[in-house]
């Protein structure tokens, strides 16, 4: 089965760093870019890892602050230089078409693509996108402006048709898509053969859920339940949980509660406030809660 | 005498590479940060050479083009973030006006600061910036929107005085600055002591020109005549002439020309195009008519 990558373009938050970028991400599922927030500086981090720019197709915006916005005129512009014709859909909070239409007035004049805005209700959990093989879903975060994280998820598949029994029953070619739907088949002299026999299950789907920024939400927990990788945010380490509440972001220990409670298969943590100068105590803290987490590091590609 | 700094942050063009960053510099001169157009990414850039952005009092913007706007937003923004309180000055063509109001409408608000704009006029040679000890001029540039350069001039100062001469001929501390303005001074026996003789000139003033982006303008030379150091874009090597005046930008022969023709001292080329691999051809070719010419690479230092 062809892997879903995720490849991390920046882990930071709002205060550069040396050692961190603001938030981006790359999804890489089912043959599309899907890219999820857009700090400044994505650009120049793609061409190092290889990524094209022009394989996006859809640009997934949590909220208005700096540190997941800015590096979207600049994608947008060079787009544009890089000769793109085909659509960009930007899914965000409504907040972002006036910043957009600003960015299109002023740079991009006389680009040969089209951007299509599409606003997110940060209220609602709802499909937001959805295609033959992917729907994203929104989920409402708590954050100080209109926040939504995404819950990425692969339909699930069709059974595989087990090939020696369609050989050995003659099944005719015409059938073999009803026989993926569920229907058994009868030979010419009568005999049942149970849509079981001839087929086996699709691999399970997939999903990933992106949960940045955001306080502490714990009934986020059932809307992305057995989620196959969560990332969430851990701006601080417990220690610092007043903070947290006060800015409205996670501690590593609440975002290893929610992976926990959403029983999620794996944890990223990322969103590191500047002030963190290493980030393994935040990944210990973690682990003693949800023992099967990771830390975020810009230029890491992960499979899901 | 205190040195003047030149910083290059981004001495590359539109479309990002691996090798370069957007066009971007900082000047320190006389104690003070001015800032010459802001590529995405001079926060990171800033930090990894440790100059501290809030020593930053005056934005100088050539153009409305992204690659040099695009690190704006999120510079002002982290100027709120780390608790600036000091008056921010940006001076760019008045197109740039819509734009910071965008920025400061949509991710200011509640910043302690405050963002001044001043609108240049990049048709006229004239005075846009004056304090105590610099003058900065504008230089009508020629691209495919409205763009100015920027002369950097010290004032120049006032001679020393000779210190043995004063106590010589027992001059009151009073006339002091009658002398150092040019007066001479008679002794109280008559003698006339003309004022070369009780002063020493001063260090020449010291004066940088930044031209980029444009398309190669001999009449600028003698705005720039004798400058120090000498940027101009040499976006293209001279076999791309075409290019060059299809995009209104400059060749490396032709930042060379406008060097030896203003007499500057030292000529620094920069703005590589996407395309070359490998700037060393560019500089030999500057070499061959201005041999006092360097390339531009990011995180240089440059002493004038």
């Amino acid at each position: 089965m062809e892997p879903i990558l995720l490849h991390i373009l920046g882990c930071g938050s709002a205060k550069p760093t040396t050692h961190h970028l603001p938030s981006a991400q790359i999804l890489e599922m089912r043959g599309k870019y899907f890219m999820i927030d857009c700090g400044e500086g994505v650009q120049t981090t793609m061409q190092k890892m290889g990524l094209s720019m022009l394989k996006i197709g859809h640009i997934f915006i949590t909220h208005m602050h700096g540190d997941h916005v800015f590096g979207l005129p600049g994608l947008i512009s060079t787009m544009g230089l890089l000769g793109r014709t085909a659509q960009l859909h930007i899914h965000a909070p409504q907040e972002m078409e006036d910043f957009l239409n600003c960015i299109l007035k002023m740079f991009c004049e006389g680009m040969e693509y089209e951007v299509l805005f599409h606003a997110i209700d940060t209220k609602q959990h709802c499909i937001i996108y959805e295609d033959r093989s992917v729907e994203v879903w929104s989920l409402p975060l708590h954050h100080r402006v209109p926040c939504a994280g995404f819950l990425f998820k692969e339909k699930q598949a069709l059974p595989h048709i087990r090939r020696e029994m369609i050989d050995a029953f003659n099944i005719p070619i015409s059938q073999i898509n009803n026989i993926k739907a569920g229907a058994s088949w009868t030979t010419e002299d009568g005999t049942f053969i149970p849509n079981e026999r001839l087929t086996f299950p699709a691999e399970p789907a997939r999903s990933y859920a992106y949960c940045s920024d955001t306080r502490y939400t714990p009934r986020l927990a059932e809307m992305i339940q057995g989620v196959d990788l969560l990332y969430h945010e851990a701006t601080f380490p417990h220690e610092m949980l007043t903070q947290a509440q006060k800015t409205m972001h996670s501690t590593s220990i609440e975002a290893a509660m929610m992976a926990k409670s959403a029983g999620a298969a794996k944890l990223l943590i990322g969103h590191y406030s500047a002030r963190i100068k290493n980030e393994s105590p935040l990944l210990k803290e973690a682990k003693s809660v949800f023992p099967n987490t990771i830390l975020a590091q810009e230029g890491v590609k992960i499979r899901i």
